[in-house]
């Protein structure tokens, strides 16, 4: 440990080098409940990619683990410290290097927080689509160590969609450049794909070229009420089969309704059993609202609300963004899980998690990126009735055989990381787990980087 | 060789197996020139799966190089055959599965004709972008193969945008599933990717589960002449920098307009310098083509010509498709280059090629997908005559090195195969290429799967 420590400062500044086991401790695991966390021999908070390619060569050299890290926002573990490993926080490698306004992309550093790209693009009339909750926290880095998704993908696609070229720090210290900065480019093996979800088990990004879009107009939407899920459903498969376009398009069960009013009194309708949102950011969204409201009467809406103003229209996504953090004040404990089913299939999948929490006397909140099929049920229970939590765990792998039943995945967006990895085998089957190893072999024949994750 | 076919019959119908050497020639090359093409042992024409997977098992057992092939309208020879190989062509297995509107997805085979699909799913009301110049001949098997582009690509991507999920047979004969038929997946590392671009050197897709979008409105079109390439390069990017998004934004240099004119007397206008071509369909194209056509101007057209119907547009089409077709007419041999460099380079870029043209006393006509800065400068020669042979083919790599000098790439669409496979590693780098090795090791280690493309 200690010639650990000492190897690495003879490549980093002080301040890059933590060791003070209370503040290492702080970096010790991302916002994941039931993942275990160990006790890192360091942190390192690099700045410059020589900085890093040392921690790499350091790492190699002594066989230690590294746990590449963003702002810790993750909701699968796979930030999460292990017993002696060096935390490789990129969280102060902030720099935007460069916006082309032209050429339509952005050159970053990993650890620029997700909102201070998109409001710099904005700036110069570009959009940088992916939007995770977390967006005011979260950096580039983890959005691409986890695929991130967000509000927006019904319309825009997730983070995978955006990056165009990478430079990555293998195990071993080398520097790797990736893809590119042009619109298209088929020279080789898509490595930069690799990359993106991959949870820091391959290597260190430490500079991204992503792609950006004009701006679209602002976007407004609309709530419906409706009276059980199963119609929302209808109405979303509804909507997506005759060839709407929305911006975003989510629901939120009655229970998610009550958790954000009480959360932060919304006003949002607590009797109706499901609330579909929908937004448009085309040139008349008016329109298309209302041909979107029509759908929704045809399938039952009680009450179809189209916001009058953007202002409005922002409240409702405020609501929705909170609905995580509003479930998680229902119970002492909360697990979320990230089931994502072919659309055709949410309302069997919404319906059936219904069905599990009603088996085992359960708290799940269900609100969900409902164009995508993307369900997040949030299991809420006591943490010290350990009844309850068995309980608890035992719906969360429900749900999960329940979406690959449906023909679904166990993680639409937010990784496996150490929550889902006893998972993976079985939605992969053993042949596609081979060649997941073989791949993670190619890139860390030494099994350095971040250890214990996905598999 | 009696060997393998003997083997190879166990289990394949009479019809799927090809010996005669006469018939063999006819697979033995896809449409590149300049590219090495060896006689196959045996070509095979599987209907089924377990068809495939008995190839592959065969090829294992006796360390014979299968080269899977589509419909041979590659323009890199990543198709073609090697001495003593068996040919594996996938244009058998021509089904369509599965057409989902609610989903937005297709399931095919591999042998599916690209137009073919597109006319099925436009019947729905549906979409598939991926719209390469051959798409009335390809196969979306050659398409995933190649990751191939097309004309729409500057508003919808590259087929690899439309790839979700794989089924593939792997080269000792076991099938892998890979990806999803959700919107949204992140378990595991994203093989799909990997195989989409792999020029059938890493598996045999047997199956793709494809994204569809909404059919838009049919475009409309405009042209616009200009008095040199540099004009129209700067309007093309003033047109992106503004937020347009046509969807279609493609250059066509006098030389390839008289080309077109001489072989279907279209009435292009020969003595302009470059023709733009832009496309747009949204709900209202004819204020975006305004807007547009006040761009050139802006720029210096000297003649803005909106397309007033669907049919005038669509002949502006067909003029740009058959640019390729046109130059070859123009001298016994050519060789089509397939460079993509950042839009804001697009003008040093057809400049440059112009000089190199000049250089070499060449003609060197250029068509580019602009919006994409992505040009096929197309060396016209006499394939008689040794010197201007030679000319040809330098001139062809200096295009390509000054593609990677504007920070470039020197396959936009087209790939690596046998044609590029030099100039791959001077793109990737060391690290690159051994990275790239490392992963075709482990997808297949006895480097059966197409080899000496690529690398």
């Amino acid at each position: 440990m200690d010639d650990l420590a000492e190897l690495l400062r003879a490549g980093l500044p002080d301040e890059a080098l933590i060791t003070d086991p209370d503040v290492m401790a702080a970096y010790s695991r991302d916002m994941a409940g039931f993942c275990a966390a160990g006790a890192p021999a360091a942190v390192v908070l690099p700045r410059t990619v020589e900085q890093v390619q040392h921690v790499m060569r350091t790492a190699t050299a002594l066989r230690v683990p590294v746990v590449p890290q963003g702002a810790r926002t993750g909701l699968s573990g796979a930030a999460n410290a292990t017993d002696g490993c060096i935390v490789l926080s990129l969280v102060a490698m902030d720099r935007i290097l460069e916006i082309n306004t032209v050429d339509r992309i952005a050159v970053v550093e990993p650890g620029v927080i997700n909102a201070v790209l998109s409001r710099a693009v904005a700036e110069q009339g570009l959009f940088y689509p992916p939007d995770p909750s977390s967006w005011e926290t979260c950096t580039i880095g983890g959005n691409i160590g986890t695929a991130s998704g967000g509000l927006c993908c019904v319309k825009y696609g997730v983070t995978a969609e955006y990056v165009l070229g990478l430079d990555v720090v293998l195990a071993d210290g080398r520097l790797l450049t990736t893809g590119r900065r042009t619109a298209k480019g088929v020279a080789g093996y898509d490595l930069t794909r690799l990359f993106v979800g991959s949870e820091g088990s391959l290597g260190v990004v430490v500079r991204a070229v992503l792609a950006l879009r004009p701006a679209p107009p602002q976007q407004l939407s609309l709530a419906a009420e409706f009276p059980s899920a199963d119609a929302a459903c209808e109405a979303v498969c509804a909507i997506m089969e005759r060839g709407h376009a929305p911006s975003l398009l989510e629901i939120m069960d009655r229970t998610t309704l009550r958790a954000v009013n009480a959360l932060a009194r919304m006003g949002l309708p607590e009797s109706t059993e499901a609330l579909l949102l929908a937004a448009f950011d085309t040139p008349d969204p008016v329109a298309d609202l209302a041909a979107v409201g029509e759908v929704c009467a045809e399938f039952g809406a009680t009450q179809v609300v189209p916001s009058e103003t953007f202002a409005e229209s922002e409240l409702l996504l405020q609501a929705r963004r909170l609905s995580l953090t509003a479930l998680e004040a229902v119970k002492s404990a909360t697990m979320i899980d990230d089931v994502c089913v072919p659309r055709s299939k949410l309302g069997a999948m919404i319906g059936g998690t219904a069905a599990i929490a009603a088996k085992h006397g359960l708290t799940i909140g269900v609100c969900a990126h409902a164009g995508d099929g993307n369900t997040h049920p949030v299991v809420c229970f006591d943490s010290a009735d350990e009844d309850e939590s068995r309980r608890a765990r035992a719906s969360f792998d429900e749900i999960m055989a329940l979406g690959l039943e449906l023909g679904g995945t166990i993680t639409g967006e937010h990784g496996v990381g150490v929550l889902k990895k006893d998972w993976l085998a079985r939605e992969l089957g053993p042949v596609g787990m081979e060649l997941q190893r073989s791949v993670k072999a190619a890139f860390d024949p030494l099994g350095i980087l971040n250890p214990g994750k996905l598999f």
